[in-house]
């Protein structure tokens, strides 16, 4: 019987997996995200009653966003109407009997590559999530790192140029607006809108300013030269904030997970080149490399569900 | 009796501390830095025996660079003489029965600050000592964070304008290029060669070139204008790379110590104005905030004590 569940919400899903007592995966199920904080609160109780029946007995949930010590979700640029609402104490009055625990979700898919992902056995690790934005999730000595407030891991809004592109969040330069999926958009346009990458424009039907990070992606999976050096621009950026990060906390490896790591080896193999050059005394650190997640997108409700009966 | 010693090699000296079984310094010592691997090695041995007699128990030693778990100082560029020897083995060998720990030496100031300084009841914290390069010291949990191979806390080489100045690690733009002591001296000659910090380059004999960091901290304490500007510079540097640590790390405070502290005010005024735009969130981070560093030229010699007998 599943008795731990974990939920990943997302900006436009929300999805949910029940584990058995060997921690493996028995049932999943997926639904839409309600704007609706009300709602919201209402559907995620019903996947979870669909995916693990009356059994349940811990309740982990993974938001994207600041989830305070107290599981209320104190900022959150992907789900404006949670904002300043308790997770934590809505979905315990909901669910009587059943603990719960709320956290960031890259920190739960960080938890999850290390107990049984790319990370397992890495008692230090970093967890880089690569989607709209870029979010952390942060292991020292197989401790996942929570911070005094239980923010820790906004790793994307590290600032790595201070002359670069202004970002949602007040500052210039955030390692988000280089080398996440919406920095991958950015540069597309910036090199569509000069002349300079003609088959991503034909892919985005011919507007220079319709340049999504997917376009970029498949004409690089294709073959296309200029796709493929904006690939390695992006991957130049993720190397730099990648090495920010080792030299900061000396993991044994960075697992990178999120959407565009689907990209594949157009976005790890030069991301592996450059990370070598950003790290002090790489020579000095054997094993230390760059890894693809190996949970999926399951990865963050995997990670919930085992924070939370932990 | 004291029984715990604690030695901190710096670039030019050696200072060794004496606790006592409350942790209390009994007694202190310094001698000059040897250049010689094997010197240095007898010095400090002499040194330890000085300050603690025969009833040494254990010794820590906190050293410049990059510490390896085994205790073998990996890169130094402080201390090139003693890059690869095994610090931890060649004193055991000459200080038989006693326990020997290696660490880095901003870590080994972090700790101190985390057990009795500034950071004393702050479960996550982050040490930076601001001298001629940058170092770092991060608490999580309680627990000094060490990283797989000893190395954690390099936070003087994280990239932070990759249009920046070259760093002799062979990248550019690297805090320490900019938020250390030899980052202010390199901001106080631009100015002084643009003609901007005359009272500056009086300080430095009248030769623009020759302006130190010290010259500009002496001119801003007694109110000089430009000099209060470059401070403010120097400031807005620090707490960009602050607020890297305090996005990634979520400490519930954020120590400032080594040489350029002393500075006081003129930096430490400009430097918390500037952190609070550079944390995300920070008004949801009840407390955190920027001290100077509590326990001065010892930190580094109290924390290696410390952690050698943990």
């Amino acid at each position: 019987m599943a008795r731990a569940v974990g939920v990943d919400i997302g900006g436009t899903k929300m999805l949910a997996v029940a584990l058995d007592d060997h921690g493996e995966v028995v049932a999943s199920g997926k639904v839409p995200t309600p704007l609706d904080a009300e709602v919201l609160l209402r559907d995620l109780v019903l996947l979870v009653a669909n995916v693990a029946g009356a059994g349940v007995q811990t309740l982990g949930v993974g938001v994207p966003g600041m989830v305070d010590s107290a599981g209320v979700l104190r900022r959150s640029p992907h789900l404006p109407g949670l904002e300043e609402v308790s997770l934590q104490k809505e979905l315990s009055a909901r669910l009587h009997g059943v603990g719960v625990r709320v956290a960031n979700d890259a920190s739960c898919a960080g938890w999850a590559e290390h107990t049984r992902g790319a990370a397992s056995g890495a008692d230090d690790m970093v967890m880089v999530t690569l989607g709209t934005g870029i979010g952390g999730g942060i292991v020292a000595a197989g401790r996942l790192v929570e911070g005094a407030n239980g923010y820790a891991g906004e790793i994307g809004h590290m600032v790595v140029d201070p002359h670069g592109p202004p970002c949602p969040c007040g500052r210039q330069g955030c390692w988000e607006r280089f080398a996440s999926g919406s920095g991958l958009g950015r540069l597309g346009r910036e090199w569509a809108i000069a002349g300079r990458a003609p088959a991503v424009v034909a892919l985005a039907g011919g507007d220079p300013e319709a340049v999504r990070g997917e376009h970029v992606t498949v004409a690089a999976a294709a073959g296309d030269g200029p796709a493929q050096d904006l690939m390695a621009e992006l991957a130049w950026w993720l190397a730099l904030g990648l090495g920010n990060l080792a030299n900061a906390l000396d993991p044994a490896l960075i697992v990178i997970g999120g959407g565009l790591v689907r990209a594949g080896a157009v976005l790890m193999e030069p991301a592996r080149r450059a990370f070598v050059e950003m790290v002090e005394g790489h020579n000095t650190r054997p094993g230390l490399m760059l890894e693809a997640a190996a949970l999926g997108e399951q990865a963050g409700a995997i990670g919930a569900a085992l924070l939370g009966c932990s």
